[in-house]
């Protein structure tokens, strides 16, 4: 190891070491950028000065109702002002930031707040009830309930509980933060989107959020002074850590609370919006924007969308719009985006199906991850012949502390010293990486591996079908066999063996479905198809059409 | 602290923990940018792959020559390929490396060889016979010498030792790495300039080697793929870390031998050079090319310069041809420059004198620096107007890990918890700091401070007067009382009186030199005045001149 033969007085010190912490990048924008635009929600206009003092005013705020180092704060907030404030304040009284979706159902979010122990909870005026039902259904201690009212959303105080302007009211803005001691201290506690089963609590380091906020600069390209838009949410791996990023480039972040084309628009037009993050359906609105929404704007945004590659047809209508998107893949084990489909500047003469093919590849490993690979079965890395399939697997500072109350789970998916993330994927031989589907999706059958996702595209082509889910259903000849759920169009009607005829001619056998079941598909707040709730239904119903594999 | 209830399974392990390495950046690119040219030394073009391979063939050659982990291997050579391939190379044995500078003087080397206790040297043909001088001289075991061959400069090898080639082919190209356990271990030693007594041995780790690059990135408003040229020689705190940063965006350096115009220029037009730092001294060059050396090119090109800010005739004269100058200030003790005289983009109209100003201020904490203060004589912030004067002070993760084998010195340096850096500063109002002298360069007269910078600033209008420096000399009534050596320019002439009486008209009394001496200034190898070789001599010469105070 690489100690010299001396290393006297070469100590740790308090000059020469501080815990890494996005912390360090507020205190120090308010001391580098203090009359620059930190932070815009509607009328909202806060200076790195002003942000810095609300944010000490939360703090030490927080700290007098009762919020110790280690406890857990939740947040049910869209993306305005005072949850942006939260990313910094909660951490800089010690306390761990849990911000929870506020698309999840009642049963989910009491689920959250039992298991994170929350103590306290930020909600938005159009969650109070939410949150209140919510935590009436709570074993233990309810949290302590402060009523963020967003005025320039036109709401007015309940006047139920404390309000986030009097809870403020109360803080001074010039105490002292809390810093880590130790960069492992918990900074965030997020919950899974919960696709594959009960949600699972993720719990983030300040090193890890800190070095994300390098990490993701680099790879959105950007310099001095970007203008952010919080399209995605801020309870989603906390806005993949943007917050906490902004103020190190003296930027502003831009408040979106609801994510209309008119909003979107507006602000690129009116605060030089320069960077936004979003799910492929974010490009959709804007494309499909009604005229008078629209407007006009000279920069190039830059877009970086994740959940899913971004379809040809979007990219053809996106990009000459003014918007250059890149896609980026993640989870919420990862602190949101790890690998990026870096653009080579060779592809540059590309157009169209090719060029949509470049950008729909889930890419390469971010400069802050150790590596990212896909392994075979044995941990092994796969051939990279776009033919053999595997595991994606990531290690390094960019990989969560674990799954919070559950080491079961955290030490499976560290197994043998990587993350193993549950999705499947092949890679090209210049090693960029193409997911095909989810580990836990993947269908086999006779010992061979079906892709659920292959054969969704497949009846998805039938004209009656809207939607389609293919799930392995279990099967005493062949272990498992394909089981496909499908959404009708409006007015359209088609037979179960209608669409298995549809599926076998294009299809080989042992891949085409043995059973088609129409009905409403399940999803997650964030639309995502919640496959193990159709597994179960597979496994029980029964079958009518016979093996004709 | 932010302890979480249930801390289970949450700790550090193989997947989600790496020590800290700017090794990492380059194993990463090796995947990721495989194909891309990542470095260029005239006729030589390596690829990340081919780079990779040639750090894994001399990190192995290393080990075979005996080099065990925590060695120090030493490198006399210019920004030649070979130099940056020892940047990796030697840390990826496990070694540390010390980048000496090839200008010093035989008795400066062989200090350094004896105190940093170097097992190897790699020696460019150039520096052979000063390498052996110095070994001759030391009293330990002297190191292993390598001969490296610069063929792209016309050298062949002298035959008398091993060379850089030979050493490579008996390397391999696949080996492993030997990766740090703990980012504290060092990376780096790098001796001082020496301007204020013996060069200091400067010690870096791992973690502050891999943070620079990121801080770097960000300050240096660097994208993807980079072209950099090497003009900070890379023995000067590493090239300012810029080595190890450039695989982390897939670009390429493109060294520099000889810091000629004809060779920077055609490096900015045949390269595509988009980034290189040096010295004002080196925007004077261009400037001043002949017009066969000049060479037109179409991107703006990045330009940081440290070590003294730009003058304003610099700058008008540079900034048309195509180069954007930023100052930034450092030392070698917080890895390189520290402080960015960031640019507000409020200032793009100003112009002439008053632009000038601003791109002379030393600038404020760049991004990986916990902070950057100007503080009075126990240690508190001065006030931010423009006229209280103390000492730079600077904390966080890019100060040292302290002096090699100095305990005292480094604690010295520490001494409550900040870097005191021995530069004197004001601060304006919005916190950007200014400096005007070094600490050791402050006259204390009658109790009151003299900037030696202003005198010297006077006498340098003196028409006969080529260099000036101005130092303290020991008085019995005043304690101290400036002293003025002079150089004067070719072929004029002027005497102490004048010399005096031309001081006294321009300046308050106790600001006036009591003594001038004429004389050849002792420089660094880099230029800068060795005062305090000069304060020896003030003290013992005799005063001739009464005291007129
Ligand atoms: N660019 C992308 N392309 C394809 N799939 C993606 C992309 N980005 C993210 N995903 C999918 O989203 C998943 C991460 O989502 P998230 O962490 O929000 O929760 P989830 O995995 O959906 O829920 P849970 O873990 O509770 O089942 C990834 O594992 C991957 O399946
Ligand atoms: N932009 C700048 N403006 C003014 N001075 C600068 C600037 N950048 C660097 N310097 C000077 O250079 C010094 C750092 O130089 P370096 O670490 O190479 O060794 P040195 O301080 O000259 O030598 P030694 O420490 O051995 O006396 C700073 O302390 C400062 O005095
Ligand atoms: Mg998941
Ligand atoms: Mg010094």
């Amino acid at each position: 190891m690489g100690w010299l033969a001396d290393e006297r007085g070469l100590e740790k010190c308090a000059a020469n070491y501080a815990a890494l912490t996005p912390l360090s990048h507020l205190r120090r924008a308010a001391e580098v950028h203090t009359d620059r635009t930190a932070l815009v929600h509607g009328s909202i206009r806060l200076t790195y000065g002003e942000y810095h003092a609300r944010v000490s005013r939360l703090a030490s705020a927080l700290a007098g109702m009762g919020i110790q180092p280690g406890d857990v704060v939740a947040t049910l907030l869209p993306n305005i002002a005072a949850h942006a404030e939260a990313h910094f304040g909660v951490p800089a009284c010690g306390a761990i930031l849990n911000a929870i979706n506020t698309r999840l159902d009642l049963d989910t979010v009491s689920y959250i707040l039992e298991h994170g122990g929350a103590k306290l909870l930020l909600c938005d005026t159009a969650f109070l009830k939410l949150a209140k039902d919510a935590c009436a259904r709570l074993e233990g201690k309810a949290p302590i309930l402060v009523e963020v009212c967003d005025r320039e959303a036109g709401f007015s105080p309940s006047g139920e509980v404390l309000e986030y302007e009097e809870l403020m009211a109360r803080g001074n803005p010039w105490a002292p933060w809390v810093m880590p001691e130790d960069e492992w201290e918990s900074i965030a506690l997020n919950y899974t989107s919960g696709t594959t089963g009960r949600p699972k609590g993720v719990v983030y380091h300040h090193r890890g959020a800190y070095l994300s906020t390098y990490g993701n600069a680099i790879a959105w390209r950007m310099q001095l002074y970007p203008v952010y838009l919080t399209i995605v949410p801020l309870f989603h791996c906390n806005g993949w850590c943007h917050t906490w990023m902004v103020p190190m480039l003296g930027g502003t972040v831009v408040c979106c609370r609801d994510i209309t084309a008119k909003a979107i628009y507006a602000a690129i037009a009116d605060e030089g919006v320069t960077h936004f993050g979003g799910a492929p359906i974010v490009l959709n609105t804007l494309i499909n924007a009604a005229p008078e929404d629209r407007r006009s704007f000279d920069q190039v945004v830059e877009v970086f969308t994740a959940g899913a590659p971004p379809p040809a047809a979007t990219l053809a209508a996106i990009e000459p719009l003014g918007f250059n998107v890149t896609q980026v893949y993640g989870l919420t084990e990862v602190y949101g985006p790890a690998t990026e489909c870096i653009w080579k500047p060779e592809w540059d003469e590309t157009a169209g199906e090719e060029r949509a093919a470049l950008k729909a590849r889930t890419g390469v490993a971010m400069a802050t991850l150790e590596g990212a690979e896909v392994h075979d079965t044995h941990g092994q890395p796969i051939p990279r012949d776009t033919v053999h399939l595997g595991e994606i697997a990531m290690r390094g500072n960019m990989v969560m502390k674990g799954y919070y109350k559950n080491p079961e789970a955290t030490s499976e998916a560290f197994r043998d010293g990587w993350f193993r993330s549950g999705d499947i994927a092949f890679q090209h031989p210049d090693g960029y990486i193409k997911i095909t589907d989810r580990a836990k999706d993947i269908i086999i059958s006779g010992g061979e591996n079906v892709s659920s996702v292959e054969v969704e595209g497949v009846i998805a082509h039938h004209p009656a079908v809207s939607l389609c889910a293919v799930v392995a259903k279990p099967d005493e000849r062949w272990g498992e066999v394909p089981c496909a759920f499908v959404e009708l169009k409006r007015g359209r009607e088609a037979t179960e063996e209608e669409i298995i005829a549809f599926a076998r001619e294009r299809l080989a056998g042992f891949k085409t479905p043995k059973q088609v079941i129409f009905c409403e598909l399940p999803k997650t707040s964030t639309g995502k198809i919640q496959k193990f709730e159709l597994r179960a239904v597979a496994k029980l119903a029964v079958t009518e059409t016979e093996d004709a594999r």
